[in-house]
Order: C-alpha cells, then sequence, then structure tokens
C-alpha cells in the first residue's frame, strides 16, 4: 500500500478520555474511531491488525477439525426463556423489540442459538463429537463502557460450541482445544499463561482462562518459573515452605506489648520479620440447631493474606466469609483481636506455612500481651491444617517444579466444560447405542478477537507507540524515502524495492507522503510496524539503505546487493 | 474435509414455507437454517459458499484501491437526525433503546457512520479521493420476510463509500467501481447485466444495479444480443424498426366497426396483425390557469404498451400519469375511446413506432368506425413524435448494435453517484486550493453478498439440486468411495487421492460415511459439488475410477495412470 493513497489517520495529541495505553495507542495510532459509548468504527490500518488475528484463530480452529458456522446478531426471546436465561441475564442482555412487537436480544453469546440448530440437527451419538465455531459481532450492554477495546460494547468474539455423548469425549475436545489456543496464542506472538479459573456464572465444571501478560492487566496470576503451572491467584494452592517445622531453641516466654494491635506494631515491637509471627482471625461458623453461631480462629503466618474462597470452603465454616466483630471476639475469648494466638477455645485451622514456624512470636491471649518463642505441640497442640493464604512471589510452585511468579494478566480467551446445562434444559439429545434418549454433554471456548488486539498492545508498547508482534503488524515492513519528491534516484530505489516486496507478498507501507522525514518516523514507530527500512541519497551514494528494526535500538546501514537476503532473513526470524 | 465429520445436514423433504427455489435448496441442502422470521445461521456447508464469495469481493475491492473498514451494527440516533433519516426512514429501520434509555438503530447502511468519520479525518482535497468498503452484518426490519436469503431482516452486505473533490473524481472512482463490480460477478462464476437504474430513495444523480439473470427475478432487464448495452425495461429507449414510413400503397377507406373497442377486435374484424394497427389513448394535461384540465392523445403501435415514466415526463402531462374517464372522453371528442385514431382536435403524441406505420388501421373518431389504409401526411398531419412505449424482445438495441432480449433479474449489486445528499446534511467539508471548505461528493457501492449466494442457486441448479460454479463451491471436488467400509482396496486408493488432493490446496470432500452409494450420490448432486470421483472394487479392478461433472450429463472412467492430469485439468477448466 502506498501511505499517500492510505487514510494515515496518526495523532499527535493523547485523547483525553482514553485511560488505558492500548486505548491511547488505538486512537493515537489511527487504528479505531469511537462512534459513541463503547462503539468503535475499525479504520483501514486497525482492521488489518483484527483480520490477521481472525485468520491465525480460523486457521487453528478449523485445524483443530472445529466447523466454522455464523448465527445471528439478534435472537428471539424464545430461546433464552427455555435456557432460563431470559430472566437471569442482567441489564447486559440488550432487549428489543421488532416492529411486530415480538422481542429479540442482541446476542451476548450463542449456547442457545447453537444448542437450538443441534438438537434439530444431531439424531445419533455416532455423529458426535462435533465442535461448532463462529467469529462474529456480539454486544453487551456495559453499564459503563471504558478502555476502549478492552470493556466496548460491540465486539468480535470467536465463539466455539461441542457436543459429545459423555464426559470423556468432552475432556478430549476441551485438551485439543487448550493446545489450539496455546497455539494460536503462540502464532500471535503474545507472552501468555493458560490459568486454572474458578468458573464463572456461565455454568460448568472445568475451566481455564488463557491471559496475555501485561501490567494493565485486570486479574493477577500465579505462575511457575518452570513449568506451565499457573492459576488464578486466588485458586492457586499455597505450600509450605519445609515440610515440617525445625526443632525448638528458645523458651516460651510472655512479653507485655501495649499498643501493638497490628503484625506491623508487633515486628516493630519485637524488631523481627513478619515470617517471623503468627496472626490470629476469627471468622463466624455455620449457625448451630439452637441458632448459636460459633466462632472459628484461622492462623496464618503474619506476613500471608487469608484467601476467603479457600476458607469459605473449609468445614464448619459459613458461606460467605464474615468476619467476627470486635465485640463478639471479646465475648467469646475475653480478649481484644490485638492479642489472639494459638490455644483458643475454638474450632481452629492453621496454614500450612504457619504450621511449620518455630521459636515464632504469636497473641498471649490476653489483652497487651504476646508470646516469643512458641512451638507448636510444646506449647500447644497443632489445630487442623489447611490451605487458607493467597500465594507470594517465591513460593514453591504447586506442581514441584520451580518457584511462583505473579504477574498481571488480560483475559482474552477462556475455556469451559459446560456439562449439561443448556443441552438439558433445551432438550437436546441423541440416541445412545441402545437406542434411548440421551442429553448430549456440552463444552464452549471462547475468544475476545478485538480484545486481544488491545492485549497486544498493552503488552508490546514503548514510548514511541506501539510495537506489534510480526504476526498481526498491520504491515509488516516501511519503506520511508526520503525527499522523494526531489530525488529520482531515491524515488527510483524505493519505488523499486517496494514493487519486489510486494511481488513476492511481503505485506509492504510504502510512505510517499510529501510529508518531513521525522513526521513519517514517528507515524511509522506510533503505527508500529516491526521493520523499517530508509533510503535516502546519502546512503544511496555508499549503495547502502538503512534498516531498523522497532523493538531494537539502532539503525544499520545495509549494502544493496544483500537487501533481499538480509530482508527475508529479517522477516523470517 | 471428511464426510463423517462434517455436518451434512440434507433434506429428503422440501419444506413447506420456502416458496422460492433457492430457499428450498439452501434448506434441502443444509446450507442454512432458519432461527426466527427473516433470520438465518449459516451451517458449515453454507458457511464455506458465503466465505468463498466474501473473498472474491474482498480481493477486487482491494484491487481498486478501496480500504476496508468495519464500523458498528449498532448506531446512534443523532447522526440519524443529523442526515434527516431517522425521521424519513421508515419501519424497516430497527430503532432500540439502551441500559440508559439512549436511542440507536440497528445499521440497514452506513452512509451516516461513514460520513461522520471520514469529516473528522479528512482536512483537504489533497487526501481525495478515498473509498472506503466494509463486509459487514446489516438489519432491515422486513414486514415479511420471505424466499430465505432473497429477503432476510439480518443479512451480509459489502458497502462502499467514496469521497471526492469533484464529479470528475467521483466519475473515475464509479467507473472503476462499475468494472470492479463486472470482475467480481465474472470470477463469482455468475451470468449478469450491469443495468441503467433509476435512482431510488437514497437519492443522487447516477446509479447502475448489477442483476444476477434468473427465472424468477423479480425485475425485468432489456439488454442487447451483441453489446454491453442493458436496462431496467421501463428505462429502455424504444427505437421504431425503419427511419421512415415506408411510401402509401392503400387508398384511405372508413369502415363500419361495430362492436369493435379492443385492439384485439379490430385485429379480429380485419384479419391483420396488431403491429398493422394504431391505438389512441387519452390522458390528462397539466391544469391551466382557468383550471381546465386539458387531454392529451397519445398514439402507439397496436402491440405495444405505453410507459407511464417515459409518458409522464413530456412537456404538457400531468404527474402522475392519469387516464382521461370515459365521460371525459366522449364529452372532449364525441367518440368512444374504442374508435379514436389520429387528427383530434387535441395535443398529440405520436410513439416513434407508430410514426413510421404505412397502410394501417386506426380509429375514425367517430363511434363504430375505423379507418383502413391510413397513411401519415398524405391522411393526416404527424403529430409530435416521442418514445413513450415499453421495449419488447426484437427492438433494435438504443446503441445500435444487436436486438433486444428481455430476462428477469435478481438484483445483487448497485452503484450510486451520492453526490452531496449526505456531505452536506453533515456537514462533510474538506479545504480546497484556496483554502475555502468545500462540500465532499460522495458514491456508495453494496453488493448484497449473502443474497449472492441465493441469486446463484436461482441461477445455477437443476432437478437434483444445486449446480454451483466452481469459484463459490463448498467444495471443488467429491470423492466417493464404494463400500469403503468392506473393501481395503477401495478405503485405500479413497484415502490416498484425498491425501494427495488435499496436499495440492483442492478443496475435497471425501465421502467416508457409512451410507448407501444412492443415498451419496443424491447428497453430492443436491448439495452441488462441481467434480465427483467414484471409486469403486469394479473399476479399481480395470485400474480406473469414474469422474462426473455435476453440469454435464455421463460419467466417463479414468485410468489411475492418468487421473492427476486429468483432475488438474477439469478443476483449471
Amino acid at each position: 500500500m502506498r501511505a499517500s493513497q492510505a487514510l494515515i489517520a496518526t495523532l499527535k495529541e493523547t485523547p483525553s478520555d482514553a485511560e488505558v495505553i492500548s486505548h491511547q495507542l488505538l486512537l493515537r495510532a489511527g487504528l479505531i474511531r469511537k462512534l459513541a459509548s463503547g462503539l468503535y468504527t475499525w479504520l483501514p490500518m486497525g482492521l488489518k491488525v483484527l483480520r490477521k488475528v481472525e485468520a491465525i484463530v480460523r486457521e487453528e480452529m478449523n485445524r483443530s477439525g472445529a466447523q466454522e458456522v455464523l448465527m445471528p446478531v439478534v435472537q428471539p426471546a424464545d430461546i433464552w426463556e427455555e435456557s432460563g436465561r431470559w430472566q437471569q441475564y442482567g441489564p447486559e442482555l440488550l432487549r428489543i423489540h421488532d416492529r411486530h412487537n415480538r422481542e429479540f436480544c442482541l446476542g451476548p453469546t450463542h449456547e442457545e442459538v447453537i444448542t437450538d440448530v443441534i438438537r434439530n440437527e444431531l439424531n445419533s451419538y455416532k455423529q458426535l463429537p462435533m465442535n461448532f465455531y463462529q467469529i462474529q459481532t456480539k454486544f453487551r450492554d456495559e453499564i459503563r463502557p471504558r478502555f476502549g477495546l478492552m470493556r466496548g460494547r460491540e465486539f468480535t468474539m470467536k465463539d466455539a460450541y461441542s457436543f459429545h455423548a459423555n464426559q470423556e469425549s468432552l475432556q478430549e475436545t476441551y485438551d485439543i482445544m487448550y493446545a489450539t489456543y496455546s497455539r494460536i496464542f503462540t502464532r500471535l506472538g503474545l507472552d501468555f499463561r493458560a490459568v486454572d479459573a474458578d468458573t464463572g456464572s456461565i455454568g460448568g465444571s472445568a475451566s481455564h482462562e488463557f491471559h496475555v501478560l501485561a501490567e494493565s492487566g485486570e486479574d493477577d496470576i500465579a505462575f511457575s518459573t518452570d513449568s506451565d503451572f499457573a492459576s488464578n491467584i486466588e485458586k492457586a494452592e499455597g505450600l509450605a515452605d519445609k515440610d515440617q517445622a525445625d526443632a525448638a531453641t528458645e523458651a516460651l516466654e510472655k512479653v507485655a506489648t501495649p499498643d501493638t494491635h497490628s503484625i506491623d506494631d508487633v515486628c516493630r515491637f519485637f524488631n523481627v520479620d513478619a515470617i517471623r509471627t503468627a496472626k490470629t482471625l476469627i471468622v463466624k461458623g455455620v449457625e448451630d440447631a439452637e441458632g448459636n453461631t460459633p466462632l472459628i480462629a484461622l492462623i496464618l503466618r503474619g506476613d500471608h493474606e487469608l484467601n476467603d474462597i479457600k476458607a469459605e470452603k473449609l468445614t464448619g465454616i459459613a458461606e460467605p466469609l464474615t468476619f467476627a466483630t470486635d465485640a463478639e471476639i471479646k465475648a467469646a475469648t475475653g480478649c481484644d483481636i490485638g492479642s489472639l494466638g494459638p490455644n483458643l477455645q475454638l474450632q481452629t485451622y492453621v496454614d500450612r506455612s504457619a504450621a511449620v514456624l518455630s521459636d515464632f512470636i504469636c497473641g498471649a491471649n490476653e489483652s497487651g500481651a504476646h508470646l516469643k518463642g512458641f512451638n507448636w505441640q510444646r506449647d500447644g497442640e497443632l489445630p487442623q491444617v489447611a490451605d487458607i493464604r493467597n500465594v507470594v512471589e517465591g513460593d514453591k510452585s504447586p506442581d514441584g517444579k520451580g518457584t511462583i511468579t505473579i504477574k498481571r494478566g488480560i483475559e482474552v480467551g477462556h475455556i469451559f466444560q459446560l456439562g449439561t446445562k443448556y443441552s438439558e434444559a433445551m432438550n437436546a439429545t441423541v440416541l445412545d447405542e441402545n437406542g434411548k434418549a440421551r442429553t448430549m454433554t456440552m463444552g464452549c471456548y471462547g475468544i475476545g478477537v478485538s480484545r486481544v488486539v488491545a492485549a497486544a498492545i498493552e503488552q508490546n508498547h514503548d514510548e514511541q507507540g506501539i510495537c506489534w508482534p510480526t504476526s498481526i503488524a498491520p504491515y509488516q515492513l516501511a519503506i520511508v524515502p526520503l525527499n522523494m519528491q526531489k530525488s529520482d534516484a531515491v524515488r527510483e530505489a524505493a519505488e523499486s524495492l517496494y514493487a519486489k516486496l510486494s511481488e513476492q507478498g511481503v505485506d509492504v507501507l510504502l510512505d510517499d507522503r510529501n510529508e518531513r522525514p521525522g513526521v513519517k518516523f514517528a507515524d511509522m514507530e506510533l503505527i508500529g510496524i516491526p521493520h523499517r527500512i530508509v533510503i535516502g541519497d546519502r546512503s544511496l551514494k555508499e549503495n547502502a539503505v538503512e534498516y531498523k528494526n522497532r523493538k531494537e535500538g539502532d539503525a544499520v546501514n545495509v549494502s544493496l546487493d544483500e537487501l533481499d537476503g538480509f530482508i527475508q532473513a529479517k522477516l523470517a526470524g
């Protein structure tokens, strides 16, 4: 493409309403424009990126054996009533009426439609498994659309739905989708992690999220330095750093600790690190038959944070997790919360890491007093041990390989084992080996195609602009001729290189605009084209042009004789 | 693709609610399924066709220099209020409210959105011309959706919008689009005509429709046997079959013609063909200053039909064209309508073809009498000559090349010169050479992408099903092994051919289903795959397989040694 004939819509100023970097750069590089809140037009330069992401997703979905379909954006209410979601779904489901006053919605997802199609098309278990996907426009009426493409209202999604005779078959396709997603995000050139995830409101029993790692991500991801292990921080298993506590070396000593209420106070008072201390939290238990609510103690190492989700699942603890008030604690223990420790007359859980402490400091169950040199068994019975904390950087990885690192992630994909949630509600059955109707088991698999574009920018940018991975850059290479309008030599060299690369199928942008070199350089860097060739009279005199990689530092001169092979090597590598 | 792993969703029965052949075959071949009135899901086999159409459209639009964009389906009301169409557009525009009760619509077309984008992005006439297109989901809330994809509510459209500094530039791009559309429909393998068209409600000054010719088309197209001339029948110029009337050979004779009121009556009475007669029609003229409405006579050859649109444009005739009543005619002429002829004391127009009649029969302006052997000049003054009739088969083509043929057409594309209708209403200007703001001139160019799929079927089918043009067939070639489950030889030959063709990039379907040969043959013909190879034990014994072309008659045996070259030649041809 010639830049003079393309819509190069770069902006000098950062639009004031763009909060995150991807939104800022999508606007500044001229990739998208806002039409209304949460609605964006893809300009030519941006659409090239979106289409490249789509093409990779489509190729890999086809390779996996999935079949592409296309379902309507507008869906009738009746199938949503069958699944029960017409009532359940909040105002994010945009409900509309047609001219005959019949109810429809704009599809935020297509479980109902595909289940309706498939229950009519498939009859026999022999036709299973089948996996159908589409790359399609979705609508979700966000109450506060923001962050550009990260949380828009209309967006492009790849959604897939698989149908199975049994759980084993679902697991097989699920594993294929896991591998397919890994190939997709690898080909997209993104640093990502597949994260074992809690199932959201969509229902089902097993799921993974695929996150692109980026500072600006909304979720904390814990992953191993040495293996594929990755998990939402809330779900990652916390391991102790040793198998059992060291032997006691100090004597137990009670110390008056006036005005020490928090772990920080205790550390300052004793001049120790928080990892040498234990803290005791009090939560409410399940109400008993007489209507009494017992209290339950949770003991963690001083530097650790309670994980509510893990704690909630323990026997006897009330859901949702509720902390006891200071008054309730005082009434039950006779002690202020700041001085609580082991040996309370309450049901107690101790975190794995607190259970292997020795010679540690803890509350004395007496207001204004702490114990020093506490050792389990010798000074108090070890309570029931459980995993009740959030993992932290440096923890041992739960799979035994390497240690935990925590980074922020942007969710761009999600694979679910739906089970029979929709097929049961909508009576989607096939005949089994014995000729009996059997409800199909389903999986579903999403990728936020337009969100991937934003996430790629969040992960790949610098002060000059976007640094696209080559596979999804709008153009692979930019030719920037200097003074092309006046120098025949420059024009000829630029046109000849442009013609040759175009013929070779390289996606190349010739910046033939009548602009100053500085403007051209800034635009090409802002847009984020991975490879740049500058052609000017000075280097041409030495029979050379200048090459610069968007992500690397300095430009290098390349002889015209070697240019062909040089460019091929750069594009390949 | 293996048929055993694909959704082959063919139906034996024709669904009762499908009125036209494309709708019937789209359902029977398993290409689409109805979700709700006017809303269809594309099944895998159908989507392959749609994507192939899209790919050809995209390639040719890119080749033309147009840039692809993607605009939202959901559009805010404010820009439609700016253009004035929020009020003008009927209930086909589906108006909706978001959760904040703001007004939006589902886009049936995108003039407003693109004009809004471009008025903000382009500043200078130097950036023009630019042409933007998208391939996107549209919604039109038809009151009575029908004919499947021919008149659905949600559909896929390619719409393009060009922006220009002046009319000459618009004409240049318009001509490029005309050529691009011709290339697109040629590559799609369709018999089509570009038709000079009246401009509809969208506004503007010049337009062409692209029609796929098919029996079931909604429009009558007149086109030349020997040139590119094509026109909606209402707009085609009617020429006389000779330059001037032949010399008179008969004497004028008045004949009593009781009970002859119509041209049929006259022909029967005189035992002549209608082309030897003239008929006189009386319409109302424009009301004069005194409030009187004059009557105007129109004389046509007996076999010709009046073209209202042409007549309406003549000086003195009232719009819309209104026929005088029998009583008004009697009052003005003293004669019944069935006996009117030349020489009335009224303003009169004569059609070109009636003006070159000689020795003809016409009314005598005296009830119950006709004239025989009438010749213009000798027997009455020739009135003003005009083109006031519909063209008929066999007419001379208006461009002087060949004769007129009339066929029915399905409109699949439309190119318009919009002018400044939207740019003026929405204040879309650029600075001209003198630094003055100047309203941009616009063109727009649509192709009904999903409609093309239906039109291709309307034009290409037989009793067995669809006969796809190769370029848009879901698969180019089907391999049908007979008794594959039991014969090792058949299975090996089929698998080996399948592997080889797949590797060569041929889009091939291996029908490895455990079905009877008759079922497989019927399905492959119904789906309309252009080339079929049957592999069975009998022919394999002779080292051969059987080839059949979907559109041709008989199958032929092809030796395995020659199969490679044979298939390549068939696919290329």
